[in-house]
């Protein structure tokens, strides 16, 4: 088997504000690591043994960072196609599809999620592989920890072969939290974390069969595309007309010959400064700090500091405090998913 | 009666750090209104129909601002001694009690003190000078409020005249809280806020029977003062050999004729963020804000943003922020106090 990874590379940057800018939003940031989550993101799928070379799909304005990132890595084969303009990740994951062989299987993935265990999502687009192969398009299904009403989830049906594989039986819409424990407390339910592996044609059928204008919009702007400085650029005013919509949305939600692989890999979308404090290394007092910052008596914060200059403090508990070139934020670790209230 | 003001400029700068610095110490910054808490000092007692011009004791380093603020206030002729070395208030005040007429009598300040009912401080002075013209040695008793530890108190014996003036039994060092609230539960018993009203002459004479080196070092260093820049310099050579002390104990808790007069000013030491706060005017949610600051959803915070960079708080409660060029400060306002720790 030879995998095409499709990294996309979309993201408008407010949830980690004050880190995470449009002109850098959260996959060009080191985060978990020293390198960026789109490094990391790449570095998960660069064994060549198992991975052809990748599909990078971004905007005009990331295309710098992203090739900062590929030359980090010493990748040099990747194809970059650039996005004349923002319309969500059916047409994004199309452009991909038409750049590659069509017999060719995407590993579709999001560039600014982290994964802790790569082994255990390798082990998964292992499992999913045969029946993706087959024609059937694959979405990844995260065990759920907790009841999140911030993620789409998937029940999952009958079984499907090997690997714990699974029909799958209905997409749900994020959950109010009664409704999300119910789904737990069920049973084979899982998160939807936007990673997808699926033939390039199979994807572009069922894309012409249920989002036909998608589909077409995008063949004819992948067909007038032109190549500029190493990379490819679909037609903008072909591509102005196309639809914008979620993959989700457009063709898993609709179509029949859908599979889950369920999955534990240690998954986490990033989505706030308290999922980043989570899944970071802590110190003893449950801290996560970086940058010039001076603590005494503080437990259970995350502090950040991307300023020269130092931070000073004292008795904070649960308390998150960013500070940034764009701003200078202090909220509690339970309430940073609001700090894009801050972000203009 | 003629009264001249002596206002001290001592103050190490660390209790509001990071605002409050060596170079620009609390009595040289604009806290509880737009101007100094020691231009503050000196419009207190400006009234030159009961004031005579204000001699001001300072360091060599803070010369800039005394003479900033006098010329704000147009004050022309003060008088205004360069210590050339900090030695404590009992030789500075001594210093002053040189310079003037000795039968003059002296109302000594803090400069770094708020007085939110300047009328009542000034009619303590009227109801303490008789006694002090006949050469007792007058201090301010400061009705307490709560059982603080930080100041010391003064216990009253026997009343004295008119306006509630009363003979002092004796001085309290900074009291255990047990103590202190028994001080308050048995009443006659006030705070030492280091104001005195005292003839020159008796001052010195004072200080001459009790810390006599002080007073000899002191006269010497003035016989020997030189005039530079409009200011008087007392000798430093001389002046090095003065033993460093406090009036009180120097002096107050010594000699035999010392008073007490009881007022209720609406005082405070502001020593700390936390008593900042508490005196300044507040939001309706109970904050105190200054400078370029975002605040949602915070109750009873302090903030004070001293850099041109926006802060963005939300969710905060009882929390002092404070950011300056010295230094970022974050830390609960029960324990601003401890933010010495952080000025280096």
């Amino acid at each position: 088997m030879m995998i095409v990874p499709v990294i996309l590379s979309g993201g408008s940057g407010t949830r980690l504000w004050p880190l995470s800018t449009p002109e850098r939003p959260k996959q060009f940031l080191p985060l978990t690591t020293n390198r960026t989550m789109f490094a990391e993101t790449l570095a998960r799928v660069a064994d060549r043994s198992r991975f052809a070379a990748p599909v990078v799909v971004c905007g005009e304005s990331h295309v710098a960072h992203v090739s900062a990132d590929l030359a980090l890595l010493g990748i040099w084969d990747a194809t970059v196609i650039v996005e004349p303009a923002a319309r969500n990740t059916a047409p994004a994951i199309a452009l991909a599809a038409l750049a590659v062989a069509q017999d060719a299987c995407l590993l579709v993935m999001p560039s600014d999620h982290a994964i802790a265990r790569p082994d255990a999502f390798l082990d998964a687009v292992t499992a999913g592989y045969p029946l993706v192969a087959a024609g059937h398009l694959a979405t990844f299904g995260i065990e759920p920890a907790s009841p999140e009403t911030g993620y789409g989830y998937i029940a999952a049906g009958a079984p499907m072969g090997d690997g714990g594989v699974r029909a799958v039986r209905r997409f749900v819409e994020k959950p109010a939290r009664e409704a999300a424990q119910v789904m737990i407390d069920t049973g084979g339910h899982y998160w939807n974390a936007g990673i997808f592996l699926m033939r390039a044609d199979s994807y572009l059928g069922s894309l012409k069969t249920h989002a036909p204008q998608i589909e077409d919009t995008c063949r004819k702007a992948m067909q007038a595309a032109t190549t500029a400085a190493g990379a490819l650029h679909p037609d903008a005013a072909t591509f102005a007309a196309c639809p914008s919509d979620s993959i989700d949305y457009a063709v898993m939600e609709n179509a029949e010959d859908v599979i889950v692989v369920p999955v534990d890999p240690g998954w986490s979308d990033v989505g706030s400064w308290a999922a980043l404090h989570a899944i970071a290394p802590k110190d003893e007092a449950g801290n996560v700090v970086r940058g010039a910052v001076t603590l005494v008596d503080c437990t259970n914060c995350f502090v950040r500091n991307e300023t020269g200059e130092m931070l000073s403090l004292l008795g904070l508990s649960d308390m998150a405090v960013i500070a940034a070139e764009a701003g200078r934020v202090i909220l509690p670790l339970a309430r940073t998913q609001e700090v894009k209230r801050f972000a203009s």
